[in-house]
């Protein structure tokens, strides 16, 4: 049976956030028949779920009694990490007893010990790439990768987000055949560094089979003009956070516009269901879950300060990607991807 | 007297705006004594002057025959664009009739010219910076460079940004000492490009006398953390089109849900003033002008499509900046990076 290895102490939250989660996992998929995994503080996870009662379903509880800490370095969660549930749920999926995990420990450590126990299986990553989902004007979700770990990624490790996130997509978002674009700027004569450049060379002519569409730029994630949009790590961190600072500077404005005043504050109750409403579909906790891309298993970070409605998110994530052919499909493709940097093909250099 | 060179042809709509704007600068300044010199079609700019009476006040009409398209290339441009309406423009800076230029061209051409023409006061820039005024949650302004420009940004060159930003926001935004930091991403181990924090170095050690105060993430921008924020031209012009790109899905959103029915569409017509005055409040028009840095003059570039009171504003951010130490100041401070960067002082090395 499908089994998915949870770290239940990690995130704001704990046991109170990631028990209750599973629990309502499993109301909105009762048809899909899967097992928890529950590591850390026993007692603290039998207690929220003598609360739940038979709603949690098949669970079994693995006590740990370390937990790595929020703010811990993740050169200390490392060296001192072994035994903590962050550590055992990882371990599970090594073993083969799960087939993936969910945390929304501290990001750091979650990423050095995934690393540490799974290896990498994309070449040349420093740490596993990490995707956001956006959503965007087509009502879909645009994938952006990477956005927070590699801060330097040469042209392979780019196309090595494009092969990753291109299957992420197909796995979770169900789009048939995913398209991608690599994010560049836009001034017509001076198109990008080199590693920008050459990726989409790789892309174009490498025999990749993907669903290429070339350069596109900042404007377009939100506009979903691509399904995926391949970025180095330090210019996709910081696009998103930058992004989430407007964001949240336009949610205050209209905040602040809408309870200016008494006219204002009647219009904006009349309003307050619909703004509801959009505010649900645009809701952060909708598309929690971020999965840790190019390690040889399947990690799912969840936002630490998630609630129970976005840390079920996350487990739909890893649910999802357990039962595709992710793996598969990323191994088949950079296994191709490392036979095309390796050199023309003996077709192309006999006569 | 201060004078001010326009390219009255630049622009989406050329004269049409550009003349009447200067006529609405000349309203709302009419204690700042200017003359203005209108490079284009004398025909086509005297027709607009005419439908305007006395309101535009000084302006001497300078004809040229040529105009560069808005979608020349810049090559193209600078080849082809001798007696053009942008060209002569930018010329009169250089003989010294004029103190600054404003232009709503076509961006890659104003930036090529005038280099050729003006030429880089900064070091290695591959061309000029382009600086974004972006509204922030104090009610200020964060200054962003470079947004569109140098693809490649070494730690000088972030430097200069840095020293150019601050001279900027001091001489437009009337800010006494503009604090600076330099956009990085979060991860506490490995502090992003080996240029970003090399420029930190150099800003923290150098004697530059800025108010530095360290990284800063995305987020940061919107927040208003610091007065200026400097990033190579590859990432800032991703960062901050993606943000445009969010912003614009947001306020699509908001939208469609104030006309979701009846009772939405009620509320929106009551919250309708108050919501007017924030758009006003966050309007492009509003921080229109973005001056090209670097330079051996003041440029200041309008987008393409802004209205009367947009390129007004234009107009606005070239005189601020001619009538201030501006200039002198970045002359100064680049002057002090250049020595910091030949080595250590005499009074350091001998004992």
């Amino acid at each position: 049976m499908l089994t998915i290895s949870v770290d239940a102490m990690g995130g704001d939250h704990g046991p109170a956030v990631t028990v209750p989660a599973v629990a309502a996992w499993r109301r909105r998929h009762s048809a899909t028949p899967a097992r928890f995994l529950l590591h850390g503080d026993e007692t603290a996870i039998r207690a929220e779920l003598a609360k739940l009662g038979d709603a949690v379903g098949a669970v079994e509880v693995r006590h740990s009694d370390k937990v790595v800490a929020m703010d811990e370095k993740p050169a200390q969660a490392m060296r001192r990490g072994k035994g903590s549930s962050l550590w055992n749920a990882i371990e599970a999926v090594k073993t083969g007893e799960a087939h993936a995990v969910v945390s929304a420990g501290n990001t750091g450590a979650l990423m050095a010990i995934s690393k540490l126990i799974l290896r990498m299986s994309a070449h040349g990553l420093e740490r596993p790439a990490i995707v956001a989902s956006w959503p965007n004007m087509k009502g879909g979700v645009t994938a952006v990768l990477d956005v927070g770990a590699n801060v330097e990624s040469d042209a392979e490790q780019l196309v090595e987000f494009a092969i990753m996130g291109e299957a992420f997509v197909g796995a979770v978002h169900g789009v048939k055949r995913p398209t991608i674009g690599i994010l560049n700027v836009g001034s017509e004569d001076m198109k990008g560094h080199e590693s920008v450049r050459e990726a989409a060379r790789l892309l174009r002519e490498g025999g990749l089979g993907l669903a290429f569409k070339g350069f596109v730029e900042g404007d377009d994630i939100a506009k979903g003009t691509v399904d995926v949009v391949v970025t180095d790590g330090f210019t996709g961190n910081i696009a998103l956070k930058t992004a989430e600072g407007v964001a949240r500077y336009i949610f205050a404005q209209f905040k602040g516009a809408l309870t200016s005043g008494m006219m204002a504050r009647t219009g904006a109750l009349l309003a307050l269901p619909a703004l509801k409403r959009m505010r649900g579909r645009i809701d952060p906790s909708a598309i929690n879950g971020g999965p840790l891309l190019g390690l040889n298993g399947i990690v799912v970070k969840s936002h630490g300060g998630a609630d129970a409605k976005g840390f079920s998110n996350a487990v739909r994530i890893a649910v999802d990607l357990a039962r595709s052919d992710y793996l598969d499909k990323v191994g088949q493709n950079l296994d191709q991807l490392t036979s095309v940097l390796a050199g023309p093909t003996p077709q192309e250099t006999t006569p």
